[in-house]
């Protein structure tokens, strides 16, 4: 029989019905998928067609004078970065002015390398300038909210193929994010402990849903994951905004999050996933109660009336079993 | 400028950005979609093939002893209609056994009607059938929270095309109930009313997004709708549950009903969408809080990284400019 676990930290609750799948792996994507250029003269993000993307607001050099990593405004982008928040009560609800920041991270110039295969210095570079763009968007004092974030795939949303990452910065606080935080809030009133804290230790003690680790990060697959392989990485010692990443911990934290990608690059077959980092904003990155994450969530399921009617999701394996699947799983070599 | 609009009800904010879409027509699907007959041999739901679904629930008879609208187990059901519930602790969250009710409601013999074209009594007989699964789902002592919905075309969920909704009865109430109804309960304990009376008082006043009416249920475009053409049904008179809809009132719910699905219908070529009843149980049918409704979610759009990350949405339509679009749509002429 199925059963229905709550998530603490999410408040909602999975449906967890493994009988649904066979196994773990019968959800990888099919293979053969078609070969990609490492160059494509119409994408906006390959090098020498930065023409494409003008008013670039961020450059990582090469030592050959080019780039490595850039960021570029959203050509696409619903908010505009000039004017003011303006804000006005309307007596259906509040309104502000669509105003915020949104960027492209180009994350490599090559057109057909994801970053699960990125050498690993690379991919540090990369992780280093999300730090980066993420304390600078927090500059901007119109910003409230800074989401960051990785659609990969069709089916994950990525209308474009080159690796990319987003970033928004908005002028409000999503009413998702206000109530993890009430929850993480409460939970710690009432148990004295950041509710993430704990987790981490009990997830250590069973081990059954670990998916790696090392000394500085924890990666685990939630109690009530809300699909097959959604992972989430945290900090082992308390933070509670992503801004406050240790240059020392950029290294541990591109490690486990390549390892992670790597793994769900080769066991099933490269699928669509997004990522998002979960942090509150630099201003409460003292908050005790809640702990900054990364959530990756491989896009194999669909969506439906259910989901959107309860916000509750149906996942197809049991999470013991994918953390299983996944921790012996080998990432692809990295050069 | 795109604005961004806080959505009173569910406490998310909206980005309205128009100038991404041109006319909100300009998003209605191709036309020349393919044929469909009235009846096909391999599915389950058409008459004659009662077989393939066994164990049936409920049955609404035609005069000549055939059936017009039965109610059967969902065969891929996640969870077991027998059983206890059997909740337990665990460290990293509540468990409970995934015993609860899903049926699936066949709408109509014909493999190829949509419930925008049924007969209005037809409609009329499929709505007292929603009423009468919803007060039998909660009959059952095990059964915490009740979610009717309708998935209708692939992109919206739907795995069969003979027309069919669903009915599920969980064991637990899921968490976004909860914060949505306590939201309205701080609403109502700060301001005195109900959100939603007040709501439907100021949509009547300025008529901007108002669809279609009558004298019992109003039509209106949310003012921070998550989608184009995403639409809410309400009693005028408030009511906190579904099941207690009266007899009386069962042709205007479906006259408003088939009203805004036929104006979706024909203007905007049968798209896929998700409807979903949003009620508070039975045991609540007299909170003075919570208004009923139904939610319909045409599926113009993809979710990615930034509605993960955040649980808001964009729009590409502006909510009066849609409204207007709709309620200028003829639905088709019903017989």
């Amino acid at each position: 029989m199925s059963e229905i676990r709550h998530n603490l930290l999410t408040g909602e609750w999975a449906v967890i019905a493994p009988e649904r799948a066979k196994r773990p792996g019968d959800l990888a994507k099919p293979k053969g998928q078609p070969e990609i250029p490492a160059y494509q003269e119409t994408c906006p993000f390959c090098r020498g067609n930065e023409h494409l993307t003008t008013d670039e607001r961020f450059r990582l050099p090469s030592d050959d004078g080019n780039w490595l990593i850039r960021s570029v405004p959203n050509k696409f982008s619903v908010l505009s970065p000039v004017g003011e928040v303006a804000p006005r009560n309307e007596p259906l609800g509040d309104v502000v002015s669509g105003v915020g920041l949104h960027e492209v991270i180009v994350e490599t110039p090559l057109h057909n390398s994801p970053l699960a295969l990125f050498p690993p210095e690379h991919a540090e570079k990369l992780v280093w300038t999300y730090r980066e763009r993420f304390r600078g968007f927090y500059a901007d004092p119109r910003i409230r909210h800074v989401i960051l974030f990785k659609n990969h795939g069709e089916e994950a949303g990525a209308s474009l193929q080159h690796p990319h990452s987003q970033i928004v910065g908005l002028p409000i606080v999503p009413g998702q994010v206000l109530e993890r935080a009430d929850a993480a809030l409460h939970y710690q009133l009432e148990n004295g402990d950041c509710m993430v804290c704990r987790m981490i230790v009990e997830e250590a003690r069973t081990g059954a849903r670990i998916v790696a680790e090392n000394d500085v990060f924890t990666a685990f697959i939630p109690f009530a994951a809300l699909s097959p392989f959604h992972v989430w990485i945290f900090p082992k010692i308390h933070a509670a905004c992503f801004s406050t990443l240790d240059d020392a911990h950029i290294r541990p934290l591109t490690q486990i999050l390549q390892t992670i990608l790597g793994k769900i690059y080769t066991s099933l077959n490269n699928p669509a996933f997004n990522f998002v980092v979960r942090s509150l904003a630099v201003k409460d990155a003292k908050a005790t109660y809640f702990h900054w994450y990364i959530s990756i969530i491989p896009r194999v399921g669909k969506a439906a009336g259910f989901e959107l009617g309860t916000g509750m999701y149906v996942n197809s394996s049991l999470p013991e079993a994918s953390a299983k699947y996944l921790r012996e799983a080998s990432p692809p070599p990295l050069t």
